[in-house]
């Protein structure tokens, strides 16, 4: 998978890849993280990016044409994919990780500022994503984001692919409660269950603590799941 | 603002607050963040900070001691917060983010692996709070972002304190599209309202962008939109 990121703090990506399941993955070539920096695509000589709002307001507004260059000049994969990391896109969810896997390429436009020229998206069309209802400086979190959560979707990228699939949302339902040495801690123990050996009753008593758990701190889920998993 | 996070990566924290907005933040001394490694409050020799979870299964578990003694650590400012970035939180959104804004001081508490182990939940008793329903490999990511959407909302981050208001969610509606130099890109004109100079009119135009925007990109916005607006 091929990662590229337009983005204005091309270090902020890099640094952030540089670390734990990430860092391993671009060591053994799993994932490919490029940026590519609007900055360099200016035809000023004070490599403006950004410029006042027509109409008035505050903040400042990206100018189309270093970002519409700089998308232009990347290499194109088969199979590839453009989006925009914008609050105005599509929540980013589970189910849009796992399409967003299946690419070969994801190419990343990152915001900052006030946002992009209108023309921009008008051009370019990319896909938008949001990572939720909130507002950030710009879009490299987002995109670092995006990057961490597909990166563990592609074979290789995990120690053992079993760890992703048991993670929450793998199925709609929050993850079991955990627990790993010692047995007892500041007079709190580990549910005996889990101590027995017992495979049939561990499993019986994980999927209650999840249903239990996805009932009582996120109905809207829980609701789903039994809507999904519904006989008949 | 003091923001702790409790992280395994201190560096990826650091790394990422020395962009933008947060950096000068830093440097104008409106928000610290500092950063907390559990590793360095382990016991023995090889600083284990986690172990296989009991009742079997794939991954690792977050060993409650070493995040117990490390949150201990911390020096207690008054009006603090304590929260676990984990995909079993509350989702964060502009209003949540607002509420811890009214803090003084952050405490995060970063996960990784396969997550905590429960005791770290029952003694530490945080608010819970995920970035979305889709699974990263750490809190790292997650808590960079809460740093940089509450510290947006601290007075002397931002330039203009206008430029907060004026982004998107702010009243529960997406932001109006931006329009900078040129004029005429590719063909593509700004819109011709925005170049009047009429201000009644301008205003007129963005709240519509605004309203139809949502209505087509967020229906469910636009639904909480009208409910809270309406009359009577």
């Amino acid at each position: 998978m091929i990662f590229d990121v337009m983005t204005l703090f091309p270090e902020m990506i890099e640094n952030a890849c540089n670390f734990s399941i990430l860092k391993r993955a671009l060591e053994n070539e799993i994932i490919t993280v490029n940026t590519i920096n609007p900055r360099d695509f200016t035809l000023d000589k004070h490599k403006k990016v950004d410029d006042t709002p027509y109409g008035g307001g505050a903040g400042m507004v990206l100018m189309a044409q270093p970002y519409v260059d700089a998308y232009n000049s990347i290499t194109r994969q088969q199979n590839s994919a453009t989006i925009m990391l914008s609050p105005q896109g599509e929540p980013l969810c589970e189910s849009v990780v796992k399409e967003l896997a299946s690419f070969n390429q994801i190419i990343m436009l990152c915001g900052h500022y006030e946002g992009f020229d209108e023309r921009i998206r008008n051009i370019i069309k990319p896909r938008e994503i949001s990572l939720g209802d909130f507002v950030l400086t710009g879009g490299e979190l987002p995109a670092l984001c995006v990057i961490d959560a597909v990166s563990r979707k592609i074979e290789g990228t995990l120690g053992k692919i079993d760890s992703a699939n048991d993670d929450s949302f793998a199925d709609g339902l929050l993850e079991y409660p955990q627990y790993t040495k010692p047995r007892e801690f500041m007079g709190l123990k580990v549910p005996e269950v889990l101590l027995n050996g017992n495979h049939k009753e561990i499993a019986e008593f994980r999927q209650n603590c999840r249903l239990e758990r996805t009932k009582q701190k996120r109905p809207d889920l829980y609701e789903k799941y039994l809507n999904t998993n519904k006989k008949g």
